[in-house]
């Protein structure tokens, strides 16, 4: 699940374009197709490996505390070609299917329920999670992920749940810099949490400027028409994807059971879309370039 | 998945009989359908819920760290009719797809590997765990299927681990004896672990001496042929058939992955055969009494 920003984005807060820091042509549409919470689910892994295989998704997230964690990260492993960075997770938000965090709950009550689970909605988080009880979990599941043999090429926040609270997000910042990893920032963050990104980041960080993303209006009048839209009116700069590919199947609408959101056949649709020819001819037509996170990582955050 | 011990089974170890206790004719052919497993996937959850509700199976037993957990517990809470104990879980022996205690790790550290989870195999618990860390997560176990809206039938073990030794039996017993709960335990345990019941067991508990499950080589001549013949030749006393009961779909198969035994295509297999109408009618013209556990529980243990 997702939260919303609206209009198209590109990178910034630093001196140069974000074209000219990753060596593209100064007014290239620079796209990075992001698919959120791999690791969730089997039916989600595999709609997402197919994606990114398909090269329908340039890029990947994992939700290290889920169960089928250990499914995605033997894959990504055996596929270092491949971008996947981690969904950092603070929430557990389905009705029947729950985990819990990677830390022991003793350790951050503040992000546990009665039963053991994360909480269910951001807004608990907000009101009962510590900043270090984020950063504790942020990088317990960094290094868990590498403990996996995964070697993230960037984070980003479930459910925006790290990106809640201005203490949240600079313990959520303050992790992707000790593992010299690009952490998902956006630029709208200064007015929604009343700061300036200018003495948090460095010229090793990438803002985000706008996000795309399917809202539940667009899903009623097709994720089909408002992609093709989106992609034919792409600007230059850096546009970011959010995309969540699974498959409708049994598993899935289990999982989802209850919400009419971002629920298994909407996720089915977007899987269709971007494996369609008409997405990949739209790519090509726009001369839109695909990019990852991984190229951000080694050519700015690592450079 | 589970252990084997060969033969038809009837339960003893108190002075009057199975049948006496439970108010049956004293020749009464008395038989628990009992399916293992549940809550370990939807799938699994799907086909044992559909098996009850048909009355294919009679009683079916509940892995609490599993996953799916939530989804069976909110079941179980609206359906107080049907009868359902829990599957003491001290293993996590699937590939892709793993789970850890309910317990937090650093109580019980002898029951965790380096991953934080549960270990995949019931030799690695016999060599590393104490029977207090059995204790205490079976204890836990329990506590939380309570909190859960639970009212638990019995107990039973998962890949029988809680029956691996001597010190891991003691500790299940004492927790089922704790809560008033009816615990399966079975006469061969008696050479196996070479000890005598008569200390430990009261008026109030149920051994079961002989126990009818596939076997890897029932399964490849047949599931149907198998019981079948099971059913046709049943004896007088109690007899504990441990079933499996999912659906051999995608989610099934992936968390059954690299496993012959045990896996989704004979799962499925049980489902059908106990399903079938060739098994009402079996059970009926051979005057099969089918019993649960819930009545042991009511009957005998909190008599």
């Amino acid at each position: 699940m997702i939260l919303f920003l609206s209009c198209t984005l590109f990178a910034s807060g630093q001196s140069k374009s974000i074209q000219e820091r990753l060596g593209y042509p100064k007014d290239a549409k620079l796209l990075i197709l992001h698919a959120d919470d791999i690791g969730v689910s089997h039916s989600e892994n595999m709609a997402s490996v197919s994606a990114m295989e398909k090269g329908c998704i340039s890029s990947g997230s994992i939700m290290v505390p889920c169960p089928w964690f250990p499914e995605i990260a033997a894959y990504v492993q055996k596929h270092p070609e491949y971008d996947f960075g981690l969904h950092i997770t603070l929430t557990s938000e389905w009705k029947y299917y729950k985990w819990g965090p990677v830390t022991p709950a003793y350790e951050i009550p503040g992000l546990v329920n009665k039963n053991g689970f994360l909480y269910s909605t951001v807004d608990s988080v907000k009101q009962s999670a510590t900043a270090a009880e984020v950063e504790k979990e942020t990088r317990n599941q960094v290094k868990r992920a590498i403990q996996f043999g995964i070697n993230p090429t960037h984070l980003d926040a479930h459910m925006f749940t790290a990106l809640n609270r201005l203490d949240f997000m600079k313990a959520y910042l303050k992790v992707g810099h000790e593992f010299k990893i690009p952490v998902f920032l956006y630029r709208h963050l200064e007015s929604e949490l009343n700061f300036k990104f200018d003495s948090l980041v460095s010229d090793k960080d990438v803002i985000v400027d706008t996000i795309v993303t399917v809202l539940p209006e667009n899903f009623k009048t097709g994720v089909h028409d408002f992609y093709i839209s989106s992609l034919r009116n792409l600007k230059p700069g850096l546009t970011y994807y959010i995309i969540h590919t699974a498959f409708d199947d049994e598993e899935m609408k289990a999982v989802t059971i209850g919400f009419t959101d971002w629920g298994s056949a909407w996720r089915q649709e977007e899987y269709n879309f971007f494996s369609s020819s008409e997405c990949a001819k739209l790519l090509k037509e726009n001369n839109i370039y695909v990019i990852t996170w991984k190229e951000i990582r080694d050519k700015i955050t690592r450079r």
